[in-house]
């Protein structure tokens, strides 16, 4: 399998452009920040994730390149959607006792302005919390402090098996 | 850029496992779609969507793989909303004329089962179309028929610059 | 009491233009329906709901009058609100088993059209049904045909003490 | 027509108990604010709304009554959702220019507690305001402190004709 992946690199190399082999370096990078568990998931590694959080919110910022982009060539909401569901699950979670998990039932984004620029930066916080559910915010703002997006989120506590 | 870039990618086959070079394996594939035009962006070819589409519904899949996970191992709540967007934005702007495109100004998500096995189905269509704004419904399938998600989004019809 | 009530009506019937005596039998009339059981709430009443239902969907007629208007003459988006809450409400409860109830816990309405004409009709109907919670649709026509709402709605199936 | 209206108001007491009567009186009371343009709706004077507003906020005050309350004996989703439009509506319209208005597109709403007690207070104020579109957010909490219910709402701005 290696022989054949080092095939399909060279290829993709052989025939990218300069904005194409930058992205390959944020692809692997992001890869390998998963590999060393500096991020827990394939999608934070990828995303660049960097996240900051105590009990009260959670700030997580994420560096823009045309990885992220649609076919427009601005950020896909797809991605906004993530990062903001990124943001809201590990806070929730992160308040829940042991042995117990959050889970998104529902989510709701309002897309504000364009997302460009150099990173965005995700805030989420705490709005109500149940003992069956709890109902969080998000704010997205681009590295122009324009606030792009504004979500609220409804999560589930579950016991975990 | 390119040896450094080689680099990169040796180090990382090396220390990988076989979950891990699968992945690696998704991830050049995916990157190549896009270098290859298959993929008219990043996202939708690292995700490997597949679309077929009428003027009434777009049907969009995407092939299941841990790259897609949380750290529960369950498919990301973000990346279901972006196959939903991608599924949205797609079947809103092809309906419109030349020179107009369709923005989405609102997202909201109902997750209704864990996202898992072989692959995820969206499903999107037009609710209602009017001369300024548009929504649209979409569901989400797994292989195994079960709905995971279903959702109405709300779309801007804007003049192209 | 009873005293000052009549001297109350016979005040406001005195000052009434025809458009208000109208709007003042509507609303004595919808009291009288609630009195009378006819209808199980003052706002059913009020509202004049008629509904039919089986175990798949909840049809919910509310003719339409000055009462319910908002200040540009057109039905008040609480309305319309109202009713999709009603009729959604109404078939949550009627399929769960004796000792539980369904309560909404988040509610997202897409207002399509101006809500005028004879009167506003509401399907409701069920789109997932979980052992904790259900999710809801709801599309709301005028006598016209035209649609001027859709909606999604949470419910949280909670066991009545 | 106001002898058939004296005859149904003279029935509706005789029949009446207790709580009955001052569910009228508080209808009639109602009917009059509206009449005597104390509240610019009928939905208003139902309500006994009572506002204070500047440019950044919109608070909106409901008594209780059991006029408002569902079967359950707990205020209607639908009044919590009319006072929520009404509070983001009237701070939307009030900071535009001469000539426009603004129209509620799209509303979500999180239920976060049984809606009782004395009254129930809504706070609305603006997150974004574009050129084509707003969006606000808006907290409704009972007479106790205990927040009942949050929401976002979008709303065109529109020129009036």
């Amino acid at each position: 399998m290696k022989e054949q992946l080092r095939e399909l690199f060279e290829q993709s190399m052989e025939e990218a452009t300069i904005e194409e082999l930058e992205v390959l370096n944020n692809i692997l990078r992001g890869y390998n920040k998963k590999q060393k568990k500096i991020n827990s998931s394939y999608i934070g590694g990828l995303l660049h994730m960097e996240r900051t959080m105590d009990d009260k919110e959670c700030h997580l910022t994420v560096p823009l390149s045309p990885l992220l982009n649609n076919t427009l060539g601005i950020v896909h909401g797809g991605i906004t959607a993530t990062i903001i569901d990124s943001a809201m699950g590990t806070l929730a979670n992160s308040i829940l006792p042991e042995g117990y998990g959050a889970v998104t039932t529902q989510l709701n984004i309002h897309y504000l302005a364009v997302g460009k620029g150099d990173y965005l930066q995700c805030k989420a916080y705490i709005d109500h919390k149940g003992t069956k559910n709890m109902v969080l915010s998000a704010e997205v703002h681009r590295s122009d402090g324009k606030k792009i997006a504004q979500a609220t989120g409804s999560f589930f506590i579950i016991k975990k098996k």
